[in-house]
């Protein structure tokens, strides 16, 4: 890391100071800030800052302690505690196949969850609404009210991208769609990007990835997909197109692909490909034949390794990561993925780029994108470090663009 | 560009405020704050935000007006001018053939540059010298004074890496070197980052990359090579290897390459290959055959078009850049070379990451690596925006961390 990157590896750090403040005051319940350094064994001075911030955002909340029987008259002891109106967040994955929802809490524990198979015919508003029906009936059985509310972070299929989108008018209009709905029902902010991105996201911030500030995802499903974060933060690119990995070429001979290429890895390696070269219609079946020593399944996972770890190869020379994680229903093979996919990294990738590389499978499974989307919310509300930029308050350039007030939600109505 | 990547558009639109305000007081001298804002057309907060920081940089100075004749018992009129001890900058390209120096003034001009060619086995330490003799001359030249100096970027050969840089105690011990030499000489902070990287930030930040927030840059020289640049940064990732598109695998079945790696794009689209392949040792003689039609040398160039096409469309799917600048000797083939990489790039990118995408030649040549040198100080000292990051004050991780402290420059008798 040059200095350069610096300030990034600053904000991880006082991340993961906040995350230790909430998780001591999440398993404690209320503590003074003595105690509260002790124990989370931070500075004085860090340790005030932290809870500076975590006050300023509503995260937590200051208590009077009970002085008890032998307290003289000195300065009353305050307590923290999480803040029980603190609000929560909602994150959503709009999927293919699946709707699934996740509720957080403001110490970012998961207090609610649900899915849903969709037919991948599924309207998009109808998909909507199963989210919305999931959402209450998750929240009615975990008891949980949404009074508090602080925002809804959306993964959806497809590239999205502001400035791009106005060049696809109809995928436009479908999230202005998806956010307007939200924000009539919810009256918060609504956050939308693609899912497969947001699992990146999340498995960057609490999954296979945490800890470090670049890390390259790669989802393996029934398409291929990826997600790139930079310096701890979800990279879209010019057009919402960093980290499609499924569509880098492994053979300039091969087949047109839909996205414009030629010879994309994802024709190679997606679960369609895996059923008809197993001639079955069920995956878990596939996972069991190659569990139990098939011949022919284990060349596939071979061959896929090979091709994804010459895509990964040329991914880290491009950007040189310290973590690639890979998820999706194909990373379930493990280490049978894993194995010819180092191989080929070790063979294609510059020495310098995969020294340290760290390659893991993903921990956070179909939670992945939803949890993403609360990660996009917290985030946006600061309660994530690093955010919001630094621009002076009285320069135009800081002024919230039509584009920003479009995105943070208003009641339309 | 999603949301998350706005806080960095604001600073690219930022530092083109600056550059606007510093230009119209290098071109009209002295000027009153309302007749900056009649040339610079910004609005006065913002204006007024800019030469706030740029007065807090000592980047310009308040001076007072001549009240004139006809002027009255007013609030007197203050001009803004340049500071003419507003500070220098030094860049350096320590390069395999040749040294190169660039000495910039406060407004970002180059006000004196030279450069020496040298022989590729000579010992660093005979290179810091040449640059530091060529400093001496050029500067004496053009009559600049370097008591203003406000600081020194120095580019070399190979990858610098902070974290990385401690696995190879020779480079880093090579590289501290050249840092103590210049500190010990100039007595002002000293950065260093690998010479390619450089150029690819100082063409993304005045060269044919100017303008976008994220830029691919390839160089095309003896060795091929690029850099980086994301959100207006150069981006290093974990160790320094972001950018290495000379160490793409072409070709499965290649030979190994001294990266460790096979089939790498550098064994075929090098000076060297090329001259190989046309039996001869003169470069600029290669060119005049392409210029007059070789049918080989042409050849050389489609085939290698196309391979680094190929490479451009991975990396494209990777990041999803707006701009591509090809720099180095052999993008003086201009279109001839840019024809079957723009070929490559359709038939191998993704509809997505190629619709907006912006593919030119570098337009800085030789100067960029020094004038890189030159914004990696300017970034440094917040000349240019987006720099310090927003750390609390109090956090003890905003401290200077010992590397960072090894790195500023002090006088280190």
């Amino acid at each position: 890391m040059t200095p350069e990157s610096q300030p990034n590896v600053l904000r991880l750090v006082r991340e993961g100071h906040e995350e230790r403040v909430l998780a001591a005051l999440r398993s404690h319940g209320a503590l003074s800030r003595s105690e509260l350094g002790r124990r989370t064994n931070l500075s004085r001075a860090t340790l005030s800052s932290i809870v500076r911030h975590l006050l300023s955002q509503g995260a937590i909340v200051e208590m009077a302690a009970d002085p008890g029987p032998d307290r003289g008259r000195g300065r009353p002891v305050t307590l923290l505690t999480l803040n029980p109106a603190g609000g929560l967040v909602v994150g959503m994955d709009l999927g293919h196949r699946r709707i699934q929802v996740a509720v957080a809490n403001v110490a970012h524990e998961i207090v609610a969850s649900g899915s849903k198979d969709c037919a991948e015919r599924t309207p998009w508003t109808r998909r909507v609404e199963i989210a919305l029906e999931l959402v209450d009936s998750v929240t009615a059985q975990s008891s949980v009210s949404l009074t508090a509310l602080k925002g809804v972070g959306v993964g959806i299929v497809g590239p999205v991208s502001e400035t791009g989108s106005h060049r696809h008018p109809q995928r436009a209009s479908r999230i202005d769609l998806i956010r307007k709905r939200l924000v009539d029902r919810f009256g918060v902010p609504v956050h939308v990007d693609n899912n497969t991105r947001l699992a990146a996201l999340a498995e960057a911030i609490w999954g296979a990835g945490a800890g470090v500030p670049n890390v390259l995802y790669l989802h393996l499903s029934y398409g291929v997909g990826g997600g790139l974060v930079v310096n701890g933060h979800l990279f879209s690119g010019a057009d919402g197109g960093a980290g499609e990995l499924g569509h880098v070429s492994v053979d300039p001979e091969g087949p047109r692909c839909h996205c414009g290429g030629r010879g994309c890895l994802e024709r190679y390696v997606s679960i369609a490909t895996l059923l008809e070269r197993c001639h079955t219609r069920q995956f878990d079946q596939v996972l069991a034949q190659l569990a139990a020593g098939d011949r022919q399944v284990g060349e596939f996972f071979d061959e896929a390794g090979w091709r994804i770890g010459r895509v990964l190869a040329a991914a880290c020379n491009v950007v040189n990561p310290e973590a690639i994680v890979v998820g999706g229903e194909l990373a379930a093979a493990g280490d049978q993925l894993l194995r010819p996919v180092r191989a080929a990294i070790k063979e294609f990738a510059h020495r310098q780029v995969r020294r340290r590389l760290l390659i893991h499978t993903a921990t956070l499974g179909q939670e992945a994108a939803p949890r993403g989307g609360i990660a996009l919310v917290l985030r946006r509300s600061a309660l994530l470090a690093g955010y919001p930029p630094t621009a002076d308050a009285d320069d135009e350039t800081s002024q919230p663009t039509e584009t920003d007030r479009a995105i943070h939600g208003r009641r339309l109505r």
